[in-house]
């Protein structure tokens, strides 16, 4: 099964040439999630190939435009190409308001529900639940209400091994196999044993989305081990007062917590339009954390099971 | 002095490939007037290499997505480069409310002063006057309130003829003759004929910006003889009905009212996505006005004095 994050923006506040705003997309098993939608990410959708329908669940880190401003123009052409599925959005109080706000002065009447979920982005809980994953908020400290969110799958069932597996087990009794359960006879003894016909199940994945934040330490638990961790780094160490009276991260700081929480790969993003080149910022982040990557436009990175 | 007209979009409710929303920049003597703003609009600006920092005023038609949702990210963008200038904006009803409800739950408080001024999109009125121009609204026939603008050059003074200026005049006497004036001695006799040193003045330009609407014979009445109108052409002439339905012209109607307003120049846009290739468009508007252009992305019309 597919677990596989594509980077749609990179550039922070200020637009700056080929950078976008903050948008990227979580594929996991066929189902499409939407993290933030900067200004434009219609568009970057269609370059990218990636159909808008297939999207059914949206997660908005904060209300700072470059982070949701392109909500309205995607929407809207959801709603003028017909879609009837529901598409669920998850986001700090407001977000709603500024919608139907817009909705209203437009006559809009969408074409399709939107189940908007307003999050507590000071607290760090289980938001959403579906058959691939488990979704919490992770908080942020920025200027304004904002949170990351950490994307799990569920935990897998035993895998079963064809060619050690006796004939004439009935549906029930594979089923039983793949959740850890022996197979007993009508006394309660042992007839097949699980570990003997199964294998470990396949590794979970996990996803941690830290969006617009000061360097917090404390964010170093929530996101422990996880497979890929994306962290805000809108500066380089030099400007970390800058950084810090903007409640910005700097490329250390991303390095830094990545190290601290022990993930397996970084991405760094948010980039301030001051640097034309970022492989400063690369080689910053790297100092502290090797397995770096920067998270520029149509990156895609996939996570094997 | 220039007056010049610059497209940035012809897309209609849909993006599509390279094509992108309403907005459209008029130039007058170094003063620019920014006119619709879909999203986007603020890269549209950068890739035309036009500041944004020199709008001062801007003209929105009204509040379908496709015609102002870049509005948020261009004020977005001119408070975080820290904008002092006002800024005048005129819109429909609601356009402050929608971003007023946006500023407030970002936290923002905008660097510079945001003059909204409603206007009645019924009406065909004067709501705006600089040392440039006027400007009036063109009531529209849309699904929502809706509104074109004409632009018209105010009129100008005589031209002096250098050469045929005898030396001595005051400043003063140099003025009056600009304005039509003889000039006369203390007795009331005309020293100096107007008509023998100046020359008529330059000629007063005007545009017409007709947004999403009906075909609307109307119209013509108020933007006769104009030298530029630009309308609508969602699409071609077999599907009117559909035009009809959704409150927009064919190709076909939007040449036949320029006919009818004895217009100079047409450009035609706000193009369906239905159509790849818009020669067709093109073709359609030509049966009934000869000099039509399609405004698409980048088209820089220039009007002589």
């Amino acid at each position: 099964m597919e677990f596989e994050l594509k980077i749609l923006g990179s550039a922070s506040a200020t637009p700056f040439m080929d950078r976008h705003h903050t948008a990227q997309v979580l594929t996991v098993g066929g189902t499409q999630y939407l993290i933030d939608c900067g200004e434009g990410t219609q568009r970057r959708l269609m370059e990218q190939k990636i159909r808008h329908q297939r999207i059914h669940t949206i997660f908005i880190s904060h209300l700072h435009g470059d982070h949701f401003f392109g909500l309205f123009g995607l929407l809207g052409t959801m709603h003028l190409n017909g879609r009837t599925e529901p598409l669920r959005l998850f986001g700090p109080p407001g977000l709603d308001e500024v919608l139907t706000t817009q909705f209203r002065h437009s006559y809009t009447h969408l074409s399709f529900e939107l189940e908007f979920t307003p999050v507590d982005t000071t607290q760090h809980l289980q938001i959403f639940e579906d058959k691939n994953l488990t979704v919490h908020t992770l908080p942020m400290r920025h200027r304004i209400p904002c949170c990351g969110y950490l994307f799990r799958e569920k935990p897998k069932r035993r895998r079963l091994l064809a060619e050690r597996l006796p004939d004439g087990l009935t549906p029930a009794q594979l089923s039983a196999l793949t959740y850890g359960d022996d197979i007993l006879d009508d006394y309660g003894q042992v007839l097949l044993r699980n570990t003997e016909v199964t294998a470990e199940p396949k590794r979970t994945r996990s996803y941690a989305f830290c969006s617009d934040t000061l360097y917090t330490e404390a964010l170093a638990d929530m996101v422990l081990g996880v497979d890929l961790l994306y962290h805000e780094a809108t500066f380089l160490d030099d400007m970390r007062d800058r950084a810090a009276a903007t409640h910005h991260s700097t490329a250390r700081q991303a390095g830094r917590l990545a190290r601290r929480a022990q993930v397996h790969r970084l991405l760094i993003g948010h980039f301030s339009s001051r640097y034309r080149d970022l492989q400063p910022l690369l080689a910053e982040a790297k100092t502290q954390f090797e397995w770096t990557e920067l998270a520029v436009e149509g990156l895609t990175v996939s996570l094997a099971e």
